[in-house]
């Protein structure tokens, strides 16, 4: 069976996402990262941005701090059913997330859309990481600079995409187990490692 | 500057020693596995089989009270300036694997090479693993039954050579940031997992 769904799970400033969007490109299938932000949107009254952060950069107690002082709590919370915001946006995402998935053949960059398909034998899991310098080099040309040194932004997207990570999916993030590829995109190049996966998705199994 | 030396490091039944052997034959360089147990005892006076169980699956702890049990300690020992057996064995190890890289291109299978290397540019590191059900299934087929039934024994080999690497290397074994290649045998096959190293060690970075 070809895998159809391809998760891309990567290391902040890697090029993890223009890995994905090449992937897509090259299978003409839909690509969904920011659109699966928007749809959690809609389906649950909180702000796109919010959901950007919570969902893959905060550990699950900072988002309802920080929820909790933005003013947040009034609209969305009615439907919550004592669910923590954290969780309930959980929930959400997963629904969203399984959702993409039966429509049919996609890229999914991100939000543990690789423990959240674990059941579909379809699914091809990467990961997508490169050294520190490597990345902050990336990290500055992409998005400038900023008050915290880029190594240091590093460190703190990664240490919550772990966190969250180990919350939810209750595995260790980048462990090469999880995953049917992964990849040092400074070593391999985006074009190459978008050319690796093809291969693999359009052919797996002949290990078999 | 191209890979020269490519480390592979592997699950126990995954196929990893099936890929290194194949990418030694393509890129038509040694290949080190069993020589480097020779080479090892040649240095210490210790038995290959000891060698073998030691540099590889046994934690610290073991190979002492194994060593000791099996009336070790009296040839090999007075040339170990006060080390444990464990630490004397990994000092000349470690010597062995810098001198065989300084000889040349090299394939080298197992035995923390990937951290013992870990300054030298010209070393492609590789992690390669499977489901376990894959691995079950070809440890039967290559090596066949066991009193311990497969999974167990699978589960005991991981869990020493994790226990071994942290150690020594102080770093999670199978972490995907450990290697620039991870793939899974089972769903990538032997001969591509060969063919994908061959590729990147001959031109690697694109990412640059």
């Amino acid at each position: 069976m070809s895998k159809q769904i391809v998760t891309i799970s990567r290391e902040f400033g890697s090029g993890g996402r223009s890995v994905g969007r090449r992937v897509a490109e090259l299978l003409d299938v839909p690509y969904y990262d920011k659109e699966l932000v928007k749809q959690v949107a809609v389906e649950t009254g909180f702000d796109e941005k919010f959901i950007e952060q919570e969902g893959e950069y905060a550990s699950p107690w900072q988002s309802l701090l920080s929820y909790a002082f933005a003013g947040g709590g009034s609209g969305p919370r009615q439907h919550m059913n004592g669910l923590s915001t954290a969780d309930f946006l959980w929930v959400i995402q997963c629904r969203v997330i399984l959702e993409l998935a039966d429509k049919g053949p996609c890229v999914i960059v991100g939000r543990c859309a690789d423990y959240i398909l674990r059941e579909r034998a379809d699914v091809l899991n990467v990961f997508i990481h490169a050294p520190i310098p490597h990345r902050a080099d990336r990290v500055v040309r992409l998005y400038g600079e900023s008050d915290l040194a880029p190594e240091k932004r590093l460190e703190e997207k990664d240490k919550r995409r772990r966190a969250y990570y180990k919350h939810y999916a209750d595995r260790e993030w980048g462990m090469s187990q999880n995953y049917h590829l992964s990849l040092d995109a400074s070593l391999v190049g985006i074009e190459r490692c978008a050319q690796m996966i093809l291969d693999v998705a359009r052919d797996p199994g002949q290990g078999q």
